[in-house]
């Protein structure tokens, strides 16, 4: 641990292993076993590395506040099932959602080991964090992806007026053997809610393009916002894209779907049932890593190579920001919330001794 | 054949088999065999069967003259390699676009078959139509679909100022044992490029967001829009995935991608090698018809009771204007441009004697 300053203030810069040590004993106070913890850990503090800190380990309020009133499952009994070769089906028993995540993520490595291609699609899930770290974990290993993953409802189908699609996340992933892997992690909203909560918290307005009100008049108040529902990328386009993201991760996993998943703010004790989706490729099957790397450094070059239309921002690839982003912060430190440390030390006092 | 008045105009109405045989003949006319004429008709003519007429027999014309110039093999010599038991890379060897795509969404369809999903990497390709024919076809055999292309550049990089990505289709289909698919087709652009060629040649302005100039500057002008770039939904985003499409389509299915994509306006007579990816799922291992059917029917139906923001606009669930518009169609007639007619009717004169 060391410490920066930051806009005048002091500010704790954590090592990863320290933070994997704090994050992994704060889930265990919250009842997960030790190696389950590990991993929930693991995904969540991937996350702040990235620099995606609403999707870090600031969830472990809202996870932390669930698993107390029994909404989530500390200790599941996770399944996978293999209804044919390259397919895998994973009951999360209503775990914590990253760690159905990080099983279904392996399921379906383990099918595309086997097969070239495999599917895991995972039902009785919760929040699973950012897609990202699932994205670079598998590109690591030679794997490209494409995962998804529903969500509450929060977005109006294109032309209606309540909330009855998820702001579902799709993410994709594709290795590089010879440096940074392509990483995009979005969702079909023109902002995340994430970002609204936040403005809230600050107390500051929000551009009216980002959201409507309940009744469906889009609003710069991110109080009225956070009532009514977030408005989709591209129109039609943005409204299609979320609907297979739901019908892929839901409707086919056989977890909930649209209307059908239940409200984390509103019902924190009852399961979501939440589904996602995750493809991986087997890449070292299409070629060899030279093939790949090299193809890979010319894809990104072609694209650095368009004259900016702003001389000042320099053409990027997705992922280019978080990936910059992790490297700094492993070398110099994560930056956390100190409202979010004081909660991981509250939950890691309930921890079992080492 | 009958004929409707249209705007006070006279129009003929063609049946689909009446057309399937004109249009075999026409590219049997344009050097295919017989067999592969009727699989390249069968692809255009669904997509006039959905109302796509931009993506539909239309592209004789652009096929036709690069049939004439041999910038692409009528008769080509496509082979299906299998790298693992799920995948399978098909080498198009320049052949007409939707006879590739019929090929690889069919090696791909085995593939998933045997596996419950497999995927095909399609290259040495040219334009394959529309997306919607395939995932019809994949869903009417119980398959959903992921399947993609990419394109000549028309596209910035985000933030950049010149051409360097295809306008790439990203196409998805679920499939209904009790009624109408789930099928989405959509670029990454605002619009296709094809209505605003189309808007060209009726001497038609259009909206300054759609495409900019040469310079980077949004334009009304269509002549200075098909000179300049389109712009993508949702800023980054849709950079992001139309990205996405060509990594999976072109980079790793060993296809050209980016601006190593050929024009075929500025090179009709060189190779394009385009590339495609088809993912295909078999639902049939996931539950029973009677289980998808209902859910597939509940999710509609709640994305239908939406209260509609205007009254005379339904929600609408994506497919069913084209789905619509195929079984008012398959009823009444296929509605073609005349100019498309005369086309077809002077190719079909080259065809050999039945």
């Amino acid at each position: 641990m060391n410490s920066e300053k930051i806009n005048g203030v002091t500010q704790t810069l954590w090592q990863e292993n320290e933070l994997q040590d704090l994050a992994t004993r704060a889930f265990q106070g919250l009842g997960l076993t030790q190696e389950d913890a590990g991993q929930v850990s693991k995904v969540l503090i991937q996350a702040d590395l990235f620099g995606l800190s609403t999707h870090g380990l600031s969830r472990i309020e809202s996870y932390g506040e669930r698993l107390q009133v029994n909404g989530i499952n500390a200790q599941p009994n996770i399944t996978v099932q293999s209804p044919a070769l390259a397919l895998r089906l994973v009951d999360g028993d209503n775990g914590v959602g990253p760690l159905v995540g990080m099983r279904a993520l392996q399921a379906a490595m383990d099918a595309a080991k086997q097969c070239g291609i495999g599917m895991a699609f995972a039902r009785g899930s919760n929040h699973f964090g950012p897609i990202s770290p699932y994205s670079l974990i598998a590109a690591e290993q030679g794997f490209a992806s494409i995962i998804g993953s529903n969500a509450t409802t929060t977005i109006a189908p294109w032309g209606g007026s309540d909330a009855r699609l998820g702001n579902s996340p799709l993410g994709f992933g594709v290795p590089n053997p010879g440096g940074n892997p392509f990483l995009l992690d979005m969702a079909m909203s023109v902002v995340a809610r994430a970002k609204i909560r936040n403005a809230f918290k600050r107390g500051e307005s929000i551009p009216d393009t980002w959201a409507t009100d309940q009744k469906g008049v889009p609003t710069t108040d991110p109080k009225a916002a956070l009532d009514g529902f977030l408005l989709p990328i591209g129109g039609h386009k943005g409204y299609g894209l979320a609907l297979m993201v739901d019908m892929f991760a839901g409707l086919l996993s056989n977890a909930a779907y649209l209307t059908h998943v239940k409200s984390w703010v509103d019902a924190p004790d009852e399961p979501q049932n939440l589904g996602h989706f995750f493809i991986l490729i087997d890449t070292t099957k299409l070629g060899s890593p030279q093939w790949l790397a090299a193809r890979m450094m010319d894809f990104a070059e072609i694209l650095h190579d368009s004259p900016p239309a702003d001389a000042t921002r320099p053409v990027i690839v997705p992922g280019e920001i978080e990936l910059e982003k992790m490297a700094y912060q492993k070398q110099n430190g994560i930056l956390l919330d100190p409202a979010v440390v004081e909660l991981l030390y509250h939950h890691a006092k309930g921890a079992p001794r080492a």
